[in-house]
């Protein structure tokens, strides 16, 4: 569920952006797809969202749905995939391939919310360190499951558990939540000439010069940006999401989704709406038309 | 001269970082380096500056001085060589070869500065097309003079100027000044997914928000980061400034030096503190033992 857009673009009608469906007409110039293909894709939110029978895409930001997962399965995917993959390889600057950047560690604070829980799965799969933040049982073992090495509790001052956890500085961080009540803690674990990443927004104007003395970078991820703009680089939206299909397909990834309701139905999108704005939400939730 | 520093370190005694001299003993391991080299440094403010007879300094980042230059010229060019290479290169990504950036544009907000003098050139070189801005005509033609091909005048609102110059967006932004007053105006002029650098320090806090749609990242240069935190990559400091002194003497780069004051007399460096908070230097001022 994409609470962030519901909360912004209530006037716009349709909401609902992650999805999974069946090609029923491909328009001139489309390639890669054809009627009776299974997609899925996050959309774009300066076009009506996908909470209705049919939909308008751009075929650039979507991609083959992966083959040995459930629609249900598939759907909670591809607005948070395409998130945590690029804060993680386009803002952070990873290399996106198995493996590919050992010994380099990242700190995921937020780690059991839906970003969390892939950028987890993506951050081990390319090789990171992994760090991520967690508080209760239930929600540590989530992470761990997930490729978390080592778990930070969010409800201590996370620099003195990152010492005692016998590092004083992570190569990166991926703020997934509260980044207004975690920043003096990200200026203390960032080393150097760090990145950071973030995806949500502060209430209130950011002190930045806590971050000066280290050169620190810090950048902003949001999804929509390649479809608002239309950027020259949109088709790397369409591409990553292929490449999160064949991981999930391989097992590699595996689907954050935890919960599913049946039925297009104004009662379904408000329980939705409720659970995830909770904050007690792990991995993401699905509506099955 | 260095008033930020001056500003935050009075207490530290012996002030002044950027420096030419000649090289009176090396310990041991150090590499590079004899007894009467010619050397060029901004040194590091964790150690005593460099306005006194004697100084010590780390060899890694340190390089032979220009040969073609005059000490007063070469003395002019380490801090901010390093904060305008480091800003360019290493913090928004450019390639620092000559031409290896073609097709790129940067905006350079207080193009006539320290900073901005030498970030002019050394975009110019690597092959950028370099909006700068500056608003008297003596600044006008310094900047232009420099490499600069199209200035924005900083009195007007800056998205209307670029927009004047044929274009509403430019691939990076370097705010060697006032990044509070230009904040909005950087939102507005940056493209999707664009990179901003700042080196000064904003009175209050900002507001990060009006960055997020375009998922732009913000880099601090701070050029002492690497000395201060002894980082991996330390050495970098000393090879950029070789890299700086052979374009110096190659004459791609013209050292920034405006006006010359003779004595280590408090006087004098009271009247080069005064200039320099006065906001109208361009270049940069030296002080000849």
């Amino acid at each position: 569920m994409d609470t962030k857009v519901l909360q912004r673009s209530e006037q716009d009608g349709v909401l609902g952006w992650d999805a999974y469906g069946v090609v029923e007409k491909t328009g001139d110039g489309v390639t890669g797809f054809k009627s009776g293909d299974k997609v899925y894709y996050a959309g774009d939110i300066t076009r009506p969202g996908c909470n209705s029978e049919y939909q308008l895409v751009d075929h650039r930001i979507a991609a083959l749905a992966p083959g040995n997962l459930s629609p249900e399965d598939a759907a909670a995917m591809p607005l948070t995939s395409i998130t945590a993959w690029e804060g993680l390889f386009d803002r952070l600057g990873f290399v996106p391939q198995a493996s590919a950047n050992a010994g380099k560690s990242i700190l995921i604070i937020g780690g059991p919310g839906g970003v969390g829980s892939i950028a987890i799965q993506l951050a081990h799969w390319a090789g990171l360190k992994v760090f991520a933040t967690a508080s209760r049982q239930q929600t540590v073992e989530w992470c761990k499951n997930l490729g978390a090495d080592t778990i930070l509790n969010h409800r201590n001052d996370l620099y003195e558990e990152l010492k005692a956890a016998g590092t004083d500085a992570v190569d990166a961080i991926y703020c997934t939540t509260h980044m207004e009540r975690h920043w003096k803690a990200m200026a203390q674990c960032i080393r150097p000439q760090g990145r950071i990443v973030l995806i949500d927004d502060p209430l209130n104007a950011v002190d930045l010069t806590m971050l000066k003395f280290k050169s620190v970078t810090i950048s902003w991820e949001f999804m929509y940006t390649r479809s608002m703009f239309e950027t020259d680089d949109i088709a790397e939206q369409g591409k990553l999401l292929s490449t999160v299909a064949k991981l999930l397909d391989e097992g590699a990834l595996v689907t954050t989704r935890q919960k599913t309701l049946t039925g297009l139905t104004a009662q379904n999108i408000q329980a939705m709406h409720i659970k995830q704005e909770s904050g007690t939400m792990m991995g993401k939730q699905v509506l099955v038309l």
